[in-house]
């Protein structure tokens, strides 16, 4: 199915490209150094598949495939010379994040699949693969995580990933499952960062600081 | 030894649920929508007993229990719907976690006995089974974790821990070795609740904040 | 190669000491109890060895020398009964953490050649190893990581790990090309320390807080 791999192949490299290109606009954020700039761009793009592939025991995939290390770190540079030139920057993270959302679920539910992961554990692997780079990278940047802002995040991964899993389990091609899961997944985030879509959330009242330390 | 594995299901099923409840306390506090609850939830679930198992090169438990991950999604809907009906939600949430810190610690410790571990390394992978699961939850939700807290916390996994390798070497019978670990365990966490036990802690000064950065 | 075991043997306790007592000097900032000593040391010191060796499918590589484990251990109970006596426990944290990450950039690098990784892939995993010990650290103490700071770190790491690989790929003599490496990244950290070296940093601007949450 040389297809399926060319697909997958492009999404992995458009995925890592804007991941990168994410993780490298929060070191601006902070103003890293060009290092700096490259392993944060690393963590953001491959810290969910590597989390994934962990998990389901498989080889970690960015020590076979160096040329997706070497893109990161490119494109880590690019941004490192190039940010000032952007308006907003965060406007440019938070779409480079949405883009990588949609890709990265539909991919991790896909590669769990691969492995013998039953459907459900597939859905919740590609929400992993879609969202723990981006977790990694807020907690070691000391920023607040996306996943934790009022507005969808995690919900559209789980959204493009059972997407994917719907069609592929209605037979539809596998290249064209992933491109309307990856579509769809990206879609919900793009209506939340641009209409402030939300889920109801939890209104009690929010906690308290911890009392006495 | 069908006591024995009964017991550890048994075990399995409480300690789910009462992370899975911690995790969704804590994500009420971050005021989360369902998906960011179910996640939190299943973090703190799974974090600690995921670690033990990728540190030990086993498979991931869960991974083959979807029963569970239904069950911790299944407890973070109905904190989801429930938790304002309690008076102080920060305290159910520090009970339901030390309840889940004194199962996990004898399980973790017993998972790594089987798996063929010494017992200095069962004590260890008891302890990170039974708090790496709140430290990631802390961490994601940026909370500061309870382990920093000054009141008795890895201290009370490791009495537990240990008290069930005790007694496992004594001859003690399995079953009950795992029952007195736990109970002993959660009992200790529960008089630094009460009481705020703590171990002398170091006391000449706290760190001042980084100089300039 | 007994010169080469026993090079690797010094060098590991070395670093497990070092980087056990910034452990437990972070732990002092956070009074935090012996057992909370004990834990963070062991994070520091062995977060980023089993990092690589988790990313690099091997087994890890504490669970078979319980010895260094009960080094660490130890030593974080020697820093908190001693910590007191130092003027300004930021500092020795600050040069402890140095050993540290120009010792285990080179033996990252080399246990990640030994597995069978490419050359680059083996400076990424020195630069894990070195680093991720101290981010975990930070991470879990609720400090900002070093790893921040506009003062060369990581970038230290690989340029040690860096000329570990040049000199061992130019045929010098391993034992060499560790100890040469090690001194050379330790070197570039502490001018880094001593005289606020930096790479050029992106300045722009700094990132504003998140807008509205």
């Amino acid at each position: 199915m040389p297809a399926l791999d060319t697909t997958i192949a492009a999404l992995s490299i458009a995925g890592v490209v804007v991941f990168a290109a994410a993780g490298a606009l929060t070191a601006s954020r902070k103003q890293m150094d060009p290092v700096g700039f490259i392993l944060i761009a690393a963590l953001t793009a491959f810290g969910g598949g590597t989390t994934r592939d962990v998990l389901l025991g498989a080889p970690v995939f960015w020590l076979r495939t160096p040329e997706l290390v070497a893109l990161a770190a490119g494109v880590a540079l690019l941004v490192f010379f190039t940010a000032h030139l952007a308006e907003r920057r965060f406007v440019w993270l938070l779409w480079a994040d949405a883009v990588g959302l949609g890709i990265f679920a539909v991919l991790g539910a896909d590669a769990a699949l691969r492995e013998g992961a039953s459907p459900w554990a597939a859905i919740l692997l590609g929400v992993i693969t879609a969202t723990f780079g981006g977790v990694i990278r807020d907690v070691v940047c000391d920023e607040i995580p996306l996943i934790l802002r009022k507005e969808i995040y995690a919900t559209a991964a789980a959204f493009g990933a059972g997407a994917f899993m719907t069609l592929h389990a209605l037979g539809v091609e596998r290249v064209a499952a992933l491109g309307i899961g990856a579509a769809l997944g990206f879609g919900l985030r793009a209506a939340a960062i641009l209409r402030g879509w939300s889920l109801p959330t939890y209104r009690a009242r929010p906690g308290r600081d911890y009392p006495e330390r």
